[in-house]
């Protein structure tokens, strides 16, 4: 048994869940891990929002899954987000592939899977969705929310569609709306990703695309990873050392990095559904925490929380100066109080927020300590 | 007739060309442009070297080719460099597609195509042929040398390899050796061409190709277009607008970015060769000035030229910063008299050289009047 008292649940509802899009899904699941233990008060929940790739194992090592969550350097027994002390809570998306209703799902009452049928969904509904899983559970309000990336963009969700729910939102290495540059980057993805025979039109094998039948996926992803590092990163990480084995003038003769690209980009369609990658890369690229407001002005007024913003120096994904913007429109709209931005000083990138927790963990705890 | 006096040329060397992984190159075939009119004291002629995917035709408009040349606002009468003064020549380099021999060339005696028989070449091959041809031109030196990107890579490698060649070296948008950075976006490119199945390990119809059959160029050359631009640029270009026909909830609905990348990229296989990007490509991946030198400064010990090297702040592919190390060691050699680093101030990114011509073209035209 773990320390940090991992356990796992599912929950599925037979309501409709009424998207942004105007479509419902209907019944559908959500699946979610919880560490802790909620206390008397039950003011001592986290809510953890995971990113494009990642899920509701953030920590420890659960049954099904042996390898560590994606955060268990930053949630646990002694660490910033103190186990002992915290009930924390992660839930896979709604759109994703590791057990909440996705387009791999079965389509009731048929057992034919969802495929392209399945309904855009945003981010807005992706947190809706959670909402409805923590009603469940019976958490009305939560001491923090707390995502990076596209967990932060739901982090940011909450505070504008729950004013009253969070007393802390900590969003990192997000923005308040996806950049054409960011969305240049899942274009690549999203064009291998179809491009490839095997993809089929979304009809494609599922089990034969784990066994590594999809090549295109394993090319779009390099694309991610160099978006998830920086020219510094790089440099440190890879240099310009090149395989021992290769001879230079082998046409392809790899260099370190080449590898990495290899075996990142080679192993993701065995583990991540190319059809989810598609749905959440577009909730993502549609993302604008100001849609159904007149500008970003108007969504922010909406915030009671505290609003936390860690931007990371060399996030090439999305820049730091996009999180400071909502800084400075808190400031604009006579909120700043409730508003503050963190520049992390790093090399690393995008990844930072996953890779180098040591450079804001003291930050994190000091602020669900208040 | 032109004003700009434009010439075609053909040359054909009976003789091998030694390249620098030991292998041969014979016989082979370089085509180049000219523009303007040699002096009588021979001492007006500036070298133009071409990027990745670009061509001998720099400027004007050819016989073959209506559209001008890639750096049209940049050469031609009464522009920075003026075709009315200087004596301006640019070929294409050798593993290219435009005409100077590369892999889609007959082997000869046998006319089969050399495809992937053809031998790597190197930035250092490719100015090693063009002396070559310059030679045979009857020119023994010239003004300038000039290039952006793998041109600006050429053009170093004069200063280093011919030190006596020419006066002034002017490199814009490169480095001394590429960085992991780069090359993974070329790894992209390069990745999503071998594993398109139409590639057939380089035995595709190179007709067929060319009438738009090899979606995998068209997705590497995606990542390229990201690289060439920045966040900033993309902001200006594209923002966040949506192409008004397509849903904002439909799958496949795109942003203006997107169909920006699905246009460039879609249309790159029919104007440019996939073996021979593979080819140049690896030319750039392993370009490094300093090799066969002990170090860096070994190597630009042996510079005579005026080195004249221009960074652009956003630029994301080739960072201004590794052009000013360049600048630091000629410094810290005592060679810094020969040596200035620019910084241009653009938002553009890596592209900056191709389109913004303004930023800086009066700096040019300062440099070759000296």
């Amino acid at each position: 048994m773990s320390d940090i008292n991992l356990k796992s649940g599912s929950i599925t509802f037979k309501n409709a869940l009424y998207l942004e899009s105007g479509r419902i899904l209907e019944p559908f699941e959500i699946v979610y891990e919880t560490y802790g233990k909620q206390n008397d008060d039950k003011d001592n929940t986290i809510v953890v929002c995971h990113a494009l790739s990642g899920s509701h194992h953030a920590a420890g090592e659960s049954k099904d899954n042996a390898k560590p969550g994606w955060w268990n350097n930053l949630i646990g027994s002694k660490k910033p987000i103190d186990t002992d002390r915290y009930f924390v809570i992660c839930s896979n998306v709604i759109g994703s592939c590791f057990g909440s209703t996705g387009p791999t799902s079965p389509m009731y009452p048929r057992l034919e899977l969802y495929r392209m049928r399945f309904p855009v969904v945003t981010v807005k509904d992706m947190v809706k969705a959670q909402r409805l899983l923590l009603d469940k559970l019976g958490i009305s309000s939560v001491h923090a929310v707390i995502g990076g990336s596209m967990g932060g963009m739901q982090a940011l969700h909450y505070a504008i569609d729950f004013p009253n729910f969070a007393k802390h939102i900590i969003a990192m290495a997000t923005t308040y709306a996806t950049s054409p540059w960011a969305i240049s980057f899942n274009k690549v993805a999203v064009q291998s990703i179809v491009s490839d025979p095997s993809f089929m039109g979304g009809n494609y094998d599922v089990e034969a695309v784990r066994e590594g039948g999809l090549s295109g996926a394993s090319i779009g992803r390099m694309a991610g990873h160099i978006s998830f590092l920086s020219p510094e990163s790089m440099n440190k990480k890879f240099g310009r050392d090149y395989l021992a084995t290769d001879g230079l003038f082998d046409l392809f003769g790899r260099f370190q990095v080449e590898r990495y690209l290899d075996y990142n980009g080679g192993n993701f369609p065995k583990w991540f559904d190319p059809l989810a990658f598609l749905y959440i890369v577009k909730a993502i690229n549609i993302y604008d925490l100001a849609r159904g407001y007149d500008s970003l002005e108007r969504a922010l007024e909406r915030v009671r929380s505290r609003i936390h913003l860690f931007g990371f120096k060399r996030d090439l994904l999305f820049l730091p100066e996009e999180m400071e913007l909502i800084d400075q429109t808190m400031k604009k709209i006579g909120r700043g109080e409730l508003s503050r931005f963190y520049m992390i000083d790093s090399d690393y990138g995008h990844d930072s927020f996953l890779v180098e927790i040591d450079k804001f963990s003291d930050k994190i705890a000091d602020i669900l300590e208040r």
